[in-house]
């Protein structure tokens, strides 16, 4: 794809789930530079940044968290449909509240990566101490420890972070993307 | 301002408020594309549209209002922090609502629009027919009828669209934005 074609690329979202610690956030601020590198002009939606702000009313309940995929799922549309590559990354625990999200998108144009690293993994990371926090019970309802995680079903794209450097898997992500990108 | 600039501009929105009726839709349009052809990103955000979407799930209380424009005000700082140029169109009755949004983005990067058409003139017009619905009674809540609009105190820029064709209330506005947008 190239941003001078004729006609505009339908509108396209990069969705990253997993568990808080599977690397989202490291995976999509290195995946948006390179795909802006190849000519695309990405925009990272970040689960955390967007509860500061559009979602900052939202708790972590299970309605809470439908609504938070919902709107992060809206917001993604719009921008895409404003020619962005959208690189949405947040835990999104729940499968149908993923498909509910791919819906949003035409056929092959929602790209769902699952970030599928341990849980081990993931809490002996525990980069913002909050699996500590949640096995001390100072945190409730926390995906993997009290709230459950649902892995994709058909994912698009798997990566375990565990298994590679992150520049090895940015180079298998770019690589898996540039045939669904088309 | 050149999509060429080496620095990228700040996050800028342009915001038309105004009565429903009152052109907001109309001007927004055709400011998007005038203002692509000036080398901007416009991008169109319809406070109708997002009805449909994003804010399917809010009404017309006073609340309901303020959240309508609120989560817009949210995804319009996210969209201009794309760099895109967001044109942000909802009746937006409220001072207080949009000076939050104001609040949202940096000095002079809020650029408020009042579409001050005349009530009457709104109401003769009833592209929609919802004046004459609210008149019976049929809709609540509408602003204008039984709901306050409060107009802008001091907006960046005013126009009434009952004293131009389109064409000129675009002129005008282009003109008034070349010296706002800097």
């Amino acid at each position: 794809m190239s941003t001078t074609s004729d006609s505009p690329p339908l509108p396209t979202c990069i969705w990253l789930t997993g568990l808080s610690g599977a690397g989202k956030t490291t995976l999509a601020e290195r995946l948006g530079r390179q795909l802006a590198a190849a000519g695309h002009r990405p925009y990272v939606l970040d689960g955390d940044r967007l509860r500061t702000g559009l979602n900052n009313d939202l708790g972590f309940s299970p309605a809470d968290r439908a609504e938070n995929i919902r709107r992060t799922a809206e917001v993604a549309w719009l921008m895409a449909d404003a020619g962005l590559l959208v690189i949405a990354s947040l835990i999104s625990p729940f499968e149908a509240e993923r498909q509910r999200a791919r819906a949003r998108f035409a056929t092959g144009r929602f790209i769902e990566i699952h970030v599928d690293t341990p849980l081990s993994v993931c809490e002996a990371r525990d980069t913002k101490g909050l699996y500590a926090r949640a096995r001390r019970g100072e945190l409730r309802q926390f995906t993997g420890i009290d709230s459950p995680y649902e892995a994709p079903a058909a994912p698009d794209i798997r990566i375990d972070t565990s298994q590679s450097t992150p520049d090895e898997s940015v180079s298998a992500l770019m690589a898996a993307l540039r045939d669904l990108l088309g």
